[in-house]
Order: structure tokens, then sequence, then C-alpha cells
């Protein structure tokens, strides 16, 4: 049985899911819903989908599914409308900035038994995916101590800083989530260091390019995660996890392993310059994972859940710098 | 102006060629012709293109160009048949597993001024392409000796073994090409040296599965070329060329990145297991390059003189075993 | 001129320090003093010294210099004995675990005018040498973030750990060094968490195995410090330093390059089983630096100040813990 | 019971081995002998050994071996006086550049039951030991081929190559020993392919600077040898081994491990620029190895009959260009 999938929002994530979607064997891209007409039209006639406003598809019979890729503030109320209206859903991270909302959302979730899933697409990345199964399978024995450095390759626009919540809740958060796909136990102290190094319009509009998180478990196990804006050499996406029989450590994927010798050394090209290329393979297989959930009627991970402790672990991290604290998780 | 294209031969190639038509903007896949009928039949349906015979598409006008995918020995027959009906022609190597039929088959093509593409599609692998680039970026000076190792994972079925022309036409032909494409020299000397170490079933069919070969060019540039059936870590494809300057290395591509250290020590996957795998990108790339080539009506590379001049590589090479020393290319 | 040395102290690492003053062209162990008679017999006759005692050093007027390996409790009185008696020290470190009992002896050292090195070997390894080298040539740009890893291959013995002084006064302290060398400014504020993980005899004595720390500078530059007691696959020691353009990395020096692959994957040995057979070179060359710096009058690097100062972080990180809170520098 | 040694020759590698049997328990430099006074005199007195002439060495009855470090054309008439004066021999290679001189010398060696070691110093490198451990242990299973790769940083001076027998005796030979260390097997046949490329000089002195040799055993083992005379990026060693289960690779030992990323790419420092840093722990262990042989009354390794072999091939494959064709080692 095909998924019939409608698209909201045509802009860059979009046109990726858009993609992922008709890869999937037992998936159809059927409608694209966008304010900006030509950008929806574009997308739609590509992939033989058609236009529909939101208001369409909240009605139709004929969706069995949504991938919500709007703005950020729109995204509550989206999900809301849609687990209403018996459509399973597909968001891109974060339901919304504020905790509180988040909850209220996941309650309507939970309460009409909507399925959601979210926008972690790190956790399909054949790379940490398989740091993870060689967890599972007792390789480095009991989870100690995560290290994640993560670094854009540089900051992003000014106005795109202005509305994103912040860098722990913009950038971190993916690194929040990957803690806990690795640590395998919840998050019960964080304790955070951040500055403005890369660009002062950063730090006037109240944000920071550089950081430094130690989040901390019930258990005592740790993880370590380093945050820059900019990384000349490229997109920096590293991890490595120490267990009491060993460590796995997943490096920077390379997209040429060609080496230059000469008498000035060895040199190797930079990484990638952007997360969409980096993370080309595991924005199409998260979609796929979501038609699999959706089609087998089992919970889809990562849920609401995950994005709402992944947004807690945020804000605490926010907090630990203003009120220079070890802040734990169950404050918030 | 979208290409159409027909497809002959429907098995473990057809299908890869097949889908990379498709993705191709500006090409789209019209036709299957497969003597077995079933397979052409689930290849063409899996595309929406039509089952057709060989014959049909031979006289077809709204096919422009084919795509020849199937066994060696109707290669050359193929490539003239389509020539003189002025399609432009993909074949996968070899043309003919004899010089001789090469160069008849070559000399109809030039009479008709046919457009002809062989199928080398490691030329079009993105890590040896970024080590040509270095070469051509003047980064290493002259060239001067090229290293290749080339190893299977695991011998073919012996069947396979019997009608491949042994294992210069079949498996080294494609480093003797990729020498061509690194050394930016004709070949002028081979001497070679070849056992069966894997294998007894495979000297009993009179080939080997073990091989070492130097190629010297005029000016006295080297190429060394090591080949083996087996090698239990994965499909082994590295190459590395020395110039005036420096040097650039082509690594092996990992599927995977990552790596476990224990007591035993630190340990990463073994390579691709497969051919297809590890080359499907440049699959698709040779077949793009073919689009544009016959959308631009410029001359295909490689083309059938590559084909030939490899393909003479390979009979000096197998001649210097028989007789003990250093053959000249054009004494074949 | 011969700088004539004696050792006060013929345990494990006095051994390491006899070799490399005799290894320097210019300088010459003369002495070799220890409370365990056969011990210091043992070393002397090695490399023809004598054994003396303490006192029998104070007063000689052939002894230009000791090295100070005696137990950490004698290290500041022995400081301030010789350096009343003239004598320029290399020490061990720490000079003491209590910050005010090592404030006390640097003040009777300044007040000698003596000459006090201090011995944290890492910064005279090649590998960290470099990294510093390439910071200072301005290769990275303006120094940001640091990240340390630094995990012993496996805990002390119980007996050991109960007369360190704790993980970071005894095992973090070369890195709090580290930090200092590679951030090239001060530590103004400090974040912990440590944890018990690999032996619960380790909490009885009231010290940790796990440990996860932040510095910040005042300028906002960060350093991550990631400890730990046990590490399956070796001695682990790595650090990276992250610049407004670029980034570079220290890795772990490996005793054998080989690499094995087999049908299980490619596998290296592990790391170094012992921090003196991977600074077996970094401890020679620190005591040539040594005999240089008294030879040509110039002040010892690194010297008693910085010895207080990875104290003072030290006993920062260890409130931050007791406290949940950013502990400055200057509250110590 | 000391060995006392006396070194014959005070120039660039004699000082190497002076230097090497001092660091050794259980043997010391007696005497050194050099017609150039002043050297003989500069290292003596660096060791505390004397200065004698070869004759006084001769008959000396406190010198148990000598260590042979004088120019090539006087290493066999040494051997046979230092073999019939009942001295220990430790040479440097080549025992003569003349097949059938070296026969001669080996059979008064034989005659005399005299102890001979050959200066082959790569069998005593960590790496390249650590690679025949890893065949011995069955890791790889039955050796099939061997690649190596070494290239000098830059031609030595024309007054070198004029005198060194050509690179094949030269610089190959050292290659030709370690393909039989790795091999396990008695060379059969050569194959060899060599020209000019780095210096038309080199040409005019009748010798090559770029070489590519097959050599093949009689079960149908290879080995492939790559040489050139000049690597920009260093002095490259590299072996590896193909065997029945799987590979072992020697890579370049780096000098720094350090890596520098940037916009430009990562980039490591070159390697090595000269045979005697990277060689420097293989020369003191060859040292130990020939003391622990002649104290114990063990046939050294590599022996007389090892450097004979080597030049054997050294000689096919020179004749393998000449003749143009595949020549046995058991021509020769």
């Amino acid at each position: 049985m095909t998924l019939n999938v409608a698209l909201l929002g045509a802009g860059r994530i979009g046109k990726v899911h858009a993609r992922a979607v008709n890869a999937v064997a037992g998936a159809r891209l059927l409608a694209v819903a966008d304010p900006l007409g030509e950008a929806a039209t574009a997308l739609a006639s590509a992939y033989g989908a058609e236009v529909r406003d939101v208001a369409a598809i909240e009605v139709a019979t004929d969706i069995d599914a949504v991938i919500v890729c709007t703005p950020t503030d729109t995204h509550a109320d989206l999900i809301e409308r849609f687990a209403r209206a018996g459509k399973a859903i597909f968001c891109e991270k974060p339901v919304d900035l504020s905790v509180e909302r988040v909850r209220a959302c996941l309650k309507v979730v939970e309460g009409e038994g909507a399925t959601l899933m979210l926008g972690f697409q790190r956790r399909f990345d054949a790379q940490f995916r398989a740091a993870r199964d060689a967890i599972a399978a007792g390789t480095i024995g009991t989870v100690e101590m995560v290290q994640i450095v993560s670094r854009d390759p540089g900051p992003p626009p000014p106005a795109y800083i202005a509305s994103s919540g912040g860098i722990f809740r913009d950038m971190t958060i993916h690194d929040f989530d990957m803690a806990r796909f690795l640590l395998g136990e919840e998050i019960e102290a964080v304790q955070a260091s951040a500055s403005v190094l890369t660009d002062p319009e950063i730090g006037r509009l109240g944000d920071y390019d550089s950081a430094s998180i130690i989040l901390t478990t019930a258990s005592g196990r740790h993880c370590s995660i380093s945050n820059s804006r900019r990384a000349t050499y490229g997109y920096d996406q590293r991890a490595e996890v120490l267990g009491s029989k060993g460590m796995v450590a997943v490096a920077n994927e390379r997209p040429v392993s060609v080496v230059t010798a000469t008498g000035d050394g060895f040199c190797a090209p930079p990484l990638h310059d952007f997360f969409m290329t980096r993370y080309e393979k595991a924005y199409a297989a998260e979609i796929e994972a979501f038609v699999g959930f959706v089609q087998s009627g089992r919970a889809p991970s990562p849920g609401g859940d995950d994005g709402l402790r992944a947004l807690v672990i945020a804000e605490a991290a926010a907090r630990s710098i203003t009120e220079g604290r070890t802040v734990r998780t169950n404050e918030i």
C-alpha cells in the first residue's frame, strides 16, 4: 500500500525531503503547500505532485502523511492541526523554541494517538549508526564518556541567528540528541560555557558562536560537546564513545579521499562545506524510516519526546551560563 | 531535447545503467531488449519503458542511443549494426576479446561516423578523477611512475572465468585503461608475471588469479600493476602517481569510517565487497557523460580506440608471460 | 663547562632522568641520593656516579644542580633547601599538593633568586611542540578552542591514589598545563564533572576516575578536557586547537604503524601502554632544556609559577564539583 | 663478558655504529681506524676509544669483533683478513659489487668458520619486523604478493653514483633483501624496467634513477618493487604483503603526527628526509643483534649468503633490462 505524502514548505530542506519521498519504494509525493506559490509549483511539478494549500491538505482523504518543513514558529500549530486531522506527521526539529509550548503540543499529539517523528537526521547517518551498533553489540562494554565535536563551516546570516532561538536550541540541539542516542541514558545535569569569537554581530544579537558543554547522567556518564559556528576546513562532525572495554570513534566523512604529497607535506582536501551534502544519505534514510514507521504502525523514533528532551537540555545549558552553575534538567 | 535511450541486455549491469539513464536530466529510457523476456519486462516496467527486440530498436525512429550490456561476444556485431543504424552507442568493455575483430569493428564505426563510448567507469570515479585533476593542475609536476593495486574480494565462478578471455582482458583491462589515463602517454613495452595462487580450478581453465605487470612508455614512465582475484578485506582499488614535484594517491573509499579501539587495537570495517557498490556513483556519472557527449556532439571519451589500446596491452601482457620477454605493444 | 648534577630519588622516574642527564652533551651525573641505599647504589654505579646523602649534596661545592624525584610531600622542603644552597633545581611536579605551601615555597625561591624548573614533560614532546609551533606561526589564526583527551591505560594502585591528591592534582594537572601552553592565555573560570566508573575502590578513597572539565579564559577561549583512568586500547594522549583560520591536531603517537587487513577489517596495534615509553623522548628533551637554561642563565620554562597555576586550576575543578558551580581561579 | 669492538671507517655510517655499540649493554668500542686521522681521532675520543690502524687491530688480542664501514671496494679484502684473524665481522652491505668476488670471499669466511653479519638494517626496523611477525603468526595466511615502494628524497651526488655499482646494487639491494625477508621463498625470476627521469647526469653515468621490478618465486609468489631517486615529500619506505587470509601493510613512519586543517585542506608534514633518521633505531637494533649473535654463538642473520643472494637479484635485474627478457637467478 503506497503512502501518500504532502509536503508543507517548499524551501531548502523541503526540496531534500521531496526527493527522498519519491526515492522510497511505497511512498509518493502527492501535494506541496507553500505560501510562496512559485516555490510550491516548481517543486510539485518536478515530482509530478499537485499544489494545494494547508487547509485542503488537512481535509484531504487521499493524503496519509505530512512532512512539515515550514518556519519553526508554525511547527507546533501544524502538528496539532494534522494530529487532529489524523495524518501521520514528520516535522523538522524543533517542535517549538518554548519548552512549555512543546509540552502542550505533545499532549495534543498523545491525546489524538497521532504519529509524530522528529527530524534528527544524524541518527540515520551510516557513521553514527555504526557507532551505536558497535555499542549495542557490546564491543566497547558499558558506555562511560562521549565526546562530540560539531562545527559549522561558517556562521549563518544574522537574520537567521536572530530567530534561531540561540546556538543551543538551533545547532547544539542535534548534539544533545546525539548525546542521548550514544549515552543510552538521560541527562541529569548540564554545565556550559559559551562566547562570541567569530563575529561580534552574533553577540549583539544575544547569541554565542563558540560553546563547550558537559552533560552528566544519573549514573555518572559524561558527554562533552564542542561547538563552533566557524571551521575553515569544513563541516566538522565527529563523535567518540569510551566504554569499559574500548572506544568507538566516528571520523569525518570525506567527499574525496585523495592525498597529495609534495615538499610541503601530505594534504587532503577540506571536508564537506554544507550539512546537506554531508547528510545527504541520512536525510533520505530518515524519510524512508518515517514511511516504514507509518506503514508498520510502530512508534516513530526519534519522536516528539526526543525533541522535548533535547530542548530541555538546551534550556539548561543556556541557564548554566547565565547563572554560573550546574543546572539539572528537572529544573526546566 | 531529451535523449531517448534503448537498453540492450537487462542483466546485472543493465539494471545499473537503466537507473542511471533515468537519473540524468535530459535522458529517458524508452526501450529494453533481452532474449530473456522476463528480465526485459521487469526492468522496462520498473522505469516506464517498453520491451522491444533488437531488430525493432535498430529501425526505431524514436530511439537516439543504445546502451549495450549484452554478453561480450555480441558487442562487436551490435556496435556495427547500431553504428550503421545511426544510433549513438555506449558499450560495456570490451568491444571484443580479439584485437583483430575490434579493429574491424572500429573501422565500421569510423566509416559510419558513429558515436561510440566504452564503459571504463573508473575514469568517472570521483577519487581517480581527483587524482587526474591534481596532475592536470601541475601539483605533482611531470608524471613519472604510477602504481595501481587492484584486487577483487573473491574470484568469479569458473564458468565466468572460462569465457572471460583471461585475467588481463577481463580484470586488468580496467587497470591498463587507468594506467593510460594517469600516465598521459601511450604504453610502449609490457612485462608480466602471473600465477595461480587462490584456486587451482582457475589454472585448469588456463587462467591466472595473481598478476604483476610493468608498463613502460616511450619517455620512460612506468606503471606497476598488482592484481589478485582474492582480497579477504574487500574490493581493493588504489592508485598513486609519482611526479617530479610530488605524489598523488587514491586511497580506498570506505563504506563506513568508524573505528573501534580495544585491547586488541584499532579496527575499521572491511572495504566494499562488490564493484557495483564501490563504483555506484561512477556508473551513474559515465552515463551522464555519455548523454552529454551525444547531446553536445563532442567525441566521447573513453572511445573505441581506448578500448582497443587497453586490449592490445592485455595481449602483450599475456605474450610476455608465455615468451618470457618484454613485449612491445607495436608487435600486437 | 660541564654541569654537574645530583639526583635526589632513585625510583622509576629518577632512572629516566639519570639516563637523560648523561645523554646531554655538557652535563654529568655526579651523585645519587636515596633513603633506599640499594636503589641509590645501583643507579649511581650504572652511570659512574657516587652515592651521597641529601645533606652532603646540599653543601657540596662540586654540584651545580639537583633533580628532585622524591615523593611529592618532600618537594617543597627540598626546593627551599637547595634554593638556599644556591643549586639550580629541576623538580618533578607538583611542588606540593597545597596551594598555600606552593606559594610559600615559591617565595623562598624568588627571594633566593634560585633557578627552578618544573617537570611538565609534555611541553617537550615533539607532537605537542609542533602544535604550538603551528600556532606561533599563525597557521590557524587566533586560538579559540582547545580539546584535550588524556586517558591512562589503567588506574594506578589504590595506595598511589590515596596519596596522589586526587585525579585533578595528579593526572589532569598535566592537561591543565597543556591547556595554558596551547591557549596562550590564563584560565579564568573552571567547570568540572567527575565520577567513578572504573573501580569503586577509587570512590571509597574519595577520588574520581572519569572527569570532564571546561576551562574558560577572560577573552572567552575554551578548553575541554576529557580524562579517564582506563582506556583498554592504550595511553591516549591527544589535543586539538581550533583557531580563526583553522585547526591543528595532535594525534596519538603509535609505537608501530603496521596495519593488518582481513575479513574482519583493518586493524592497527594498541597505543603505548605506559607514559614512560610514550614520553621517552620528551623526558630526555626536558632535561636537555634544563641544562640549557642553567648554562645560559635564562629563566626556565615551565617554572614554579606554571606549577602553581596548574594547581590552582586543579583546586578550582575540585571545588566546582562539590559546589555545583563555575569556580573562578581568583577565588583560590 | 663484554664484547670489545673495533670500528673500521669513521665516516657517516661509522658514527652511527659507534654510538650504537656503546648503547648496547655488554659491548664496548675499543678502537677506531680510518686513513683520515682526524676523523678517527674525533670519533674515538667521543667514545673513549683508541685510534689504531687496521693492521694493529688485526693482530690485537683485546679485540673480539670489527664493524666494517669503509668504502665498498675494501669490504671483501677486510672480511677475508679479519675472518682469518678470528674476529667476528659486521660489514655494511655490499660485500662487493662483483658476484664472483663475493662468492670467493664467502668461501674464505666459510673455510675459517668466521662469523659474518651483513648490514641490512631494514630487517631490524620495528615496522618491517612487525609485518614479518604478523606473517609468522599466520595472520594473513600463506604469503602471495609483496609490494615495496622505496624512494629516496633526492639523488646522491654524481661522484657517489659513479662508484655505486648502479641503482640495483646500491639502492634496490635493500628492497631485494626485504623481498626475500617478506616472501619467505627464494627469487627464481626477475623482470625490470628502468629509466632516467630526474637528472640526465645520472644517465650519462650509465645509471638509472627510476625503476620497476617484478620478482617471482618458484611457487609463483610475486614481489613488485618501485624505486625512485627523488620523492619531494621525503624518504618513502613502504611495503605490503598480501596473503591468502589478508594483508599486512607497513606505512611510512612519520617524524611528527600533527595535522593542520585550514581552508586549503588537511596537511601533515613531509616524511623523514634522510635514511639515517628514518632508520635510527634500526641501526642500533642491528648492532645489538650482532653483539647478541657473537656472544651467543648463533649464526648471524642476515649473513653473507643473504648479501650474495640480493646481489644476484640485482645483477639479474640489470640483465633483464639490457636483454629485454625475464632473467632467472640461476643464470647469474
